[in-house]
């Protein structure tokens, strides 16, 4: 019973149909009608004009957006727990040429003004230090909390105040939007967004994430270093195919509702006592000693040690009903 | 009836029904069973010990060997026409973070030690000039000719006595071992090839390539390399069953070789008087007029204006017969 | 007697005694009244205002520009022999974080229009070839030709109407205006350069060359980029101060003048059938074979094999009289 | 009065001689016989066999030996205030490529064992998270503390254990030294460092820094990156000139001394309770009001606000009896 990373599941039956149905001769790259058919689609979604890119993964489709709104030679803010700090190998300072991670700090790898500031304002405004040019945030974050439309609109004036671009990570968007009901306009550019990575593989897609742009001029570079990057793949329908069945009937918003009730089932199973945040979407960090880990993982439940006396669970978009229903009855028995 | 990228041709069923075989929850990455088994699936294949890894296009794939075998302050000798050097958009800069590429002459695009020699004795050997530390060659070449393996292996020992490594972008290399019909380890390791990009999708695959270490060795940061540049796909599982569907039964051979029939026909219909290049693999290079060219446009053909009086016609694994006939009769009749 | 290279030459006296004058304790890096001076004292020069930057290389000075010029998904047109693609061991490829150089012909080391669009106009607009942002010339060029400002007008109205950025490399821009007669500004910005490399180091003085931007807009991300680089030294007056005395009663020109009259006595004296190129500057290249030059050089003359019966001579600003004498008589007797 | 920073002072009579002496027509680039003596003189000075090379900056000197210990993809580990991190404007992520730095923690700007491996224990080791592969520390401190022999000992255990690199920024390793009197050899290579940044600028010297490798074999490849970097000045003598001076009589030793005098008497004048770090080289950090400082500043005393309440006076080793006194008495009597 996998609670380990929703990377472990499935693709849903109606992308995989959907690439069947792609399998045609076509124009090669991005050249078909799929691909070219995003723009519309995502612009039908966020309610505004965008340019939409795909991209087969979110570290690509995060590096490539920081590479969009950071030159070389200044710096980015993102929590210190950020996907992009930790978790992408340097992706970031790869295809920035070398940009600067500036990390601040705040609960539940949530960013706030004050915290961005709090790192911002003790750089002095000269050639010696890094400036910064961009700020990065993660919804949901890293710990599967939530910002919401208010919270993103208070950084992204921050942002336009101080010239910076504003990046949103969203590996795990239809988890926040899911637990929102907010609008994906409200959650992004409407709060001052510029590039979205918009994430489809952790919800039922297999290879595909949605690079969108609100400033649609961003998109033709990107369209360039995407080539460079290796990531302009040859046969880009079968990708274009996997997106546009994420968002026929809000497949994407469904699953991560999904994923989000058997999260929030197995936290009120295991007790406010012993969750380490909040559960807002699909990640549970749970308070559990070395010794009732190993009593759940002889139960047969996969898992992640987060950290000395933590765990992590995740769940998926097709997280069987009984393996959530055994996990909680697991939890509350310890 | 188009004639204008192997690219476009569709993926091969059997691909097609790994990829949902495999559509279950496994574990992330290249943890799962199906990825950990292309090591040994190819070190069957080319009769030694190698390290495989995924990647998605071959140009990833290019320019992280390439990364594996130059520094960023030396070059790599290739084709003036090669891949690399004209149709990657720098990835090979990108990657290598700034390695020139040395550009060296031949006909069809081969290389030979003698055009390599050329280039590189005049370099002198000092720290202002950008010293070669590596050559790639492709095989099939951009123009369809093949080299053998004595002519591999030629380069591989002015590789080897300068101490310079080999790369060879196999993006068709199953036509190459198609036309030559020896084994894929004599045109490769035993002629000197250090990597090899070993190209699956423009011959049944979709979207999953294979970087093949000779030198297993090398392997390990390319692999962190290609987590860095994005490269790396959380659900890697459907990368891998491509590629053991497209070795199961020489898929990959097979599908070279009707590619090669199909060109082999259609410049034989087209006449010794029209090639600009041989024919020995999947691309047909003829001298045609502009008026020609619309007249074979008007029939439905669609194909690659070359250059001025010259178009490019490339077969596909799945080139319909009829319009293999087809296109031989029009071309027989211009 | 050293004719290898104006590399070798001392330093003029009025530098050193600038330099001296210097040696009080003042502010640090770029700080100090010396380089805040920089801007008006080159403005005055090239009637227009301008942003002047000192850097202690040729190398980084191009390298700088390049990067301002051109992002490292572009490319930068230039002659194959130019130093930038030659000599430089690939600082352009390191400080634009990979463009491409984009080599062009043309006797003497000149662009032409016609010869740069040879080049472009073969590169399709797409994301897949790497297009051109800019282009380099060298004023005088690596084989000691000029280019008037007719000609650089030319390639400036080329640059202006595709959008791309120019370049001029003054290593020897000393020579080709005293060359040429003309006014600094008539080669450059009139005639639509928009960074130059002024050369002052071969040409009496140490360790500074002088940046100039003719669009002062561009200065402040390269300021930043040159301390990124390790080029903002934090004694910045001292190379200030050699700028100054370089520009004091024309010093620059003088100079200049000086090393173009010895080698038009010394091209003078080899006789038009020896001359590989017309000498307008500083360098002589001749035809001798390797007897001849063996002869030379055991009287004690010193200078470059450039190519096998080609020989390379380069005066000095301080090439004292009696070694130019020495080395006319020595060449009109072979 | 300047306690600004001891970049303001001037340079050492016998450095500016050595340069006038130098001026005379010589081989270019390094190839003088000043430059090649260096290997000598400072193999000399840590009694092993060295390889040296001058660069003419501390930035560009710790980049380069960072990049020689680094790869692009890995990580290097310092002090969260290290120069390196903070007022470097990128330049190690410039010549790294990107590599991340890392941040530890510890008192004063120093760095120990357990506070290193606070950081990478810390660090999965997989493809997702940076590795480190090399430790930068500073020798003295940004606070002006000194390492002892044993201290960095400790930490060049640490770094074989690991595998790392060791690098040490000796911008003010001369006023770590005379504060010791230990022998450089014991505060380096015997204690597991392995690439040295000496620096004379802020001691005497005029634009010229010295990189030491205890390991010569890394020099050969920093050779060509200095020269890719542009920082291969044509005429090089002029630097290795000045550091024969600062060699030459151990005035590098004893200049460091004189401005750590100057700094004890200061501190002593201004009392214990006033010294936010121990006074043990060049820099004083005082507590002091906003409004001691204006008094300070109204009797023609120039520092740096570190922090509110907190001002940074550096000595110099040029720093005039009467300044140091003045401020003594200053200091004294608020």
């Amino acid at each position: 019973m996998r609670f380990f990373s929703d990377n472990a599941a499935p693709v849903a039956d109606s992308v995989l149909a959907a690439m069947a149905a792609a399998n045609v001769v076509d124009t090669a790259y991005d050249g078909d009608s799929l691909s070219r058919g995003l723009d519309d689609a995502f612009s039908t979604l966020f309610e505004t004009r965008v340019a939409a890119l795909w991209v087969s993964t979110g570290t690509a489709a995060n590096a490539l957006a920081l590479g969009a709104l950071c030159p070389p030679w200044r710096g980015i803010v993102c929590h210190r727990d950020a996907h992009i700090n930790n978790d992408e190998a340097g992706a970031p300072e790869f295809f920035t040429h070398g940009a600067k991670l500036l990390a601040a700090e705040g609960e539940g790898a949530k960013l706030s003004p004050a915290s961005i500031t709090a790192v911002i304002d003790l750089i002095a405004n000269d050639v010696h230090r890094v400036q910064p040019a961009a700020i990065s945030i993660t919804n949901a974050t890293e710990y599967g909390l939530v910002y919401t439309p208010d919270e993103v609109a208070a950084i992204g004036a921050l942002a336009r105040a101080r010239g910076f671009g504003l990046h949103m990570d969203g590996a795990r968007f239809a988890n926040a939007v899911a637990h929102l009901g907010c609008s994906p306009a409200d959650l992004t550019w409407r709060a001052g967004v510029d590039v979205l990575s918009f994430g489809f593989v952790k919800n039922g897609g297999m290879s595909a994430e949605a690079l969108i742009f609100f400033k649609p001029e961003l998109a033709a570079d990107v369209a360039i270093r995407r080539k460079r990057a290796g990531h302009l793949l040859s046969k880009g329908r079968y990708l274009a195919a996997q997106i546009h069945a994420m968002l026929a009937d809000d497949l994407w918003l469904r699953n991560g509702a999904a994923a989000n009730q058997a999260a929030t089932r197995i936290a009120a199973a295991a007790g406010a006592g012993r969750l380490v945040h909040p559960v807002q979407t699909n990640e549970i960090f749970l308070a559990i000693t070395a010794d009732e880990a190993a009593q759940l993982r002889a139960q047969g439940f996969d898992f992640y040690d987060w950290a000395p006396n933590e765990a992590r669970f995740v769940t998926s978009w097709s997280q069987p009903e009984h393996e959530v229903a055994a996990l909680a009855k697991a939890l509350a028995a310890l």
